[in-house]
């Protein structure tokens, strides 16, 4: 009843170009500090099932099929064919692609080739600084090149993206930080590091922010559960309020990524501040049999116009799968049962369903403008 | 099935004198930081779409009529028809109202009376203390006339108010301020302040609370949503968990108001201490289509006999509707459900249902003793 | 459709041996602070509702008759009969118990013998320690001893058990206290204290919890609403994260045990640290007929093979009883739902039920080895 012809994916990653045993594919199903515990499975999860569920059709198998048995007609027919029969059956038309992750993943325009999709870039700020700071002999160049560098991104990319919130907490002080107080922290972390170290200092994390929101692009905000993080409740989305308080009317959009479990105040965010933004996918991946609850805890308080689909995916294609087949039964399922009691009208429904899908991201990224 | 024929709206305001255009209307449908974003409408979030659901039929339009249409009908019956048509079209027949907001709205008196209903008046601390100092020259005028004012008004109202989360958070200490702290924190405000000054220090707001206290007279308090703050997780109700245990076996009620995204903690601490009761209202009218889910989280924990029903409305007299709508369809669903299911007996179902409707609400203020 | 014939409870307590009235056995319905508010009763709660449910036909009586008469019929059949009828009502076929309880409970043994089942020890390490600081004169006598009943405990016991969140919060430094600091701590607590003092310092906590991770027992925290605490968001399972990693690889199992409302943390970090675990029983007694939604709250992130059922009854049979039908209930329920939507196969959800219900208990306390 509720179609969603067109499904922009506003934040995901490439896949892995290698062949996958059982073992390294089971891995990249979770995020998990060590391996599986002894009698158990990581396919015993949300996002196992659902894998299981979504994906053996699309390689001409039985639904819940055995893991191996998947895992073998994959690999029969290899990662590209596999990969190409997956992510074309996604129903997702545009890919918005962190390249900011390590490992042998697909490049944007790869992945676009493969789904017969378009794809563009989102730049991961810390990424960036580390890189630039591999190659720069001093605070002042490194400075320097940084700016040199964002500026560029901001060019060709649709959005940056940050994980602040993973690698210090979200409770960051809000205001941009002084000149001094960049260079000093910048001469402190340049001296420490090694070709690769990772950016962790408050400062220049906030250094990067201020940097993204100068920019005028959409920033992307990992929060909550998106990636694995010290502690998840430093990654509550409402440790932002002054943050977000201080980036209102500057002109640049603020998104918070998957915010799960604490996805009730990234909508709450979303409501209050125009500029805010909330991701409403990334969490059904995680959650699978649950997402139509898990989206409907985030239709109560975030504005329709203001929450955008993603499916987080990494590594894996069938992550685009599940993240794109779980939000479109989801959303069917949340408001035409919506429409059914008399709550909503259809016609509201399928307008908002079009939005969360595609509209949405398409008027936050500015997709439909001529790059 | 489930049957609430009569509601006493334990917390809600006036509604405005003035007739509206839709930009107006629509800034009334949610707490905001800034106007809508661009491409986006406040009538595109559940409040509004609830709005639309409820009220055009009140007025002679069919339910989920576009803004504009309904808007130009409201304009044409004028503010004080449509506003009677829609109070009298709610089912609430007593309204309890805090008088305390700004603006042009309307008395408890004239609310009854547009709504053939009853009023009685909550009186919010904080503005009472302001009104005092406007008109006090010194520290101890001012304090005499606080502890006058305060005894005064629990001679009329039926409740007194505090946004102490809202000015300050909740986290406040406990104990009541000694009397020569009070006296200082009010020589430092009332140097610091001019005419209409609000009031955010912590010693005065926890003097206002203790006051209230000892009158005797049932203290809401705000927490979670129910009023924009300056951070959310500021007003979890948990935090007042200390100032809950150091009132407890004085004999005055404590009411917890919102509570959402923290209603959970709200019902806790209901369950857990005697004097605490909990409000189930007023967070429907922002979840709009999720009200029966949210108003079943709290029925987890809250025992059934200290849960009170608000609409928490304010301005617009759609939102008073809304408020009583949803709180009936959503506890008609979630109890008749409960029933089939064998959880709940009917006769319990029944019975509950006057308690959270009306019941809990007569008890707590005493509103069928003579006044 | 989704049967589990056998049941594991992996944490309760004993049963009272006395007579109740119905004011006494009002009490232990719930946790609270003070007696029910005037007007009100404790059985008007989720917990009371689901007692008159499924009790009164195990007694011979139709569901949902009033509590007097319920109470009569119990105290003629007497409290010996009654307990057996119902804890052999309940299905639940192996009683792990917490025996660290004040109050005229029954033992494991008698509990066993009146259900017709099996039941083993849970150590309570903060009554371990109380029970050896009033028998040690010295602080060396006392932490030589301790360590020696530790050991003699892990001997026999299925687990240990602490309730230092609810002593002291859960945010305690992570890593094991240093012996000296150990040694202060237990000096300063011993010359304070009076026979049966409570154990609340936090080093001493700490050094308990370390001292049951090296007995290579399972260890089963304390976290969310398990007990009348001092404030619940310091019982927050996430508040755990430094700790659980802190104990990752070292062999030793850990429970988190209760969990609402933090439940979904809980859960994630069930996910994410292959030694966790959670509870997913205890929570339903409380939430009654909204035990499915938090049972499925729990299955959102937690893997399957991660999740242990309890009751977390103390005092009543009723509670085990309820704990047990609940559970069963709320499991067909969900699973039974994703089947029919397609979500899950019916034999996965078969065999995840077999999990849950036993078959994690089982594997994680070793109840099928020979003891």
């Amino acid at each position: 009843m509720i179609e969603t012809p067109s499904l922009v994916d506003q934040y995901c990653h490439g896949v892995l170009r290698t062949e996958l045993g059982l073992g390294t594919f089971e891995a990249h199903l979770s995020h998990t500090e060590g391996p599986p515990a002894p009698g158990t499975t990581l396919f015993d999860t949300q996002t196992g099932f659902a894998v299981r569920r979504w994906c053996p059709p699309l390689l001409g198998l039985e639904p819940h099929c055995a893991p191996a048995r998947y895992l073998a007609r994959r690999r029969e027919l290899g990662v590209l064919a596999s990969g190409r029969r997956l992510l074309r059956g996604s129903g997702i038309t545009t890919y918005l692609v962190d390249t900011g992750l390590p490992g042998d993943l697909t490049e944007p325009g790869e992945l676009a080739c493969a789904g017969a999709a378009e794809a563009r870039e989102i730049v991961r700020l810390e990424l960036l600084a580390e890189q630039v700071a591999d190659t720069s002999g001093t605070v002042e160049s490194f400075l320097a090149n940084l700016a040199e560098s964002v500026h560029a991104a901001a060019a060709n990319a649709v959005a940056f993206t940050s994980v602040a919130g993973v690698r210090h907490g979200l409770a960051l002080a809000p205001e941009p930080p002084g000149p001094g107080e960049v260079r000093g922290a910048a001469g402190r972390w340049l001296a420490g590091r090694g070709v690769g170290g990772e950016l962790s200092d408050p400062v220049l994390l906030r250094h990067l922010l201020w940097s993204a929101v100068a920019s005028g692009l959409p920033l992307q905000l990992h929060a909550g559960l998106g990636a694995p993080g010290l502690r998840t409740d430093r990654t509550d989305p409402v440790l932002l309020t002054d943050f977000v308080r201080a980036t209102a009317g500057l002109g640049t959009d603020l998104v918070l990524l998957h915010g799960y479990p604490y996805h009730r105040n990234a909508a709450h965010l979303a409501g209050v501040f125009p500029h805010v933004h909330v991701d409403c996918g990334a969490a059904l991946v995680r959650t699978g049999a649950r997402a139509a609850t898990v989206l409907a805890e985030i239709l109560e308080l975030a504005p329709f116009g203001k929450i955008l689909f993603s499916t987080g995916a990494q590594g894996l294609p069938e992550l685009h799968v599940v993240g794109a087949r779980l939000f479109r039964e989801a959303l069917g399922r949340v408001l035409g049962t919506w429409v059914d009691e008399g709550a909503w009208s259809l016609a509201d429904a399928q307008r908002v369903a079009g939005m969360l899908a595609s509209g949405n991201a398409r008027r936050v990224y500015g997709l439909d403008q001529g790059t």
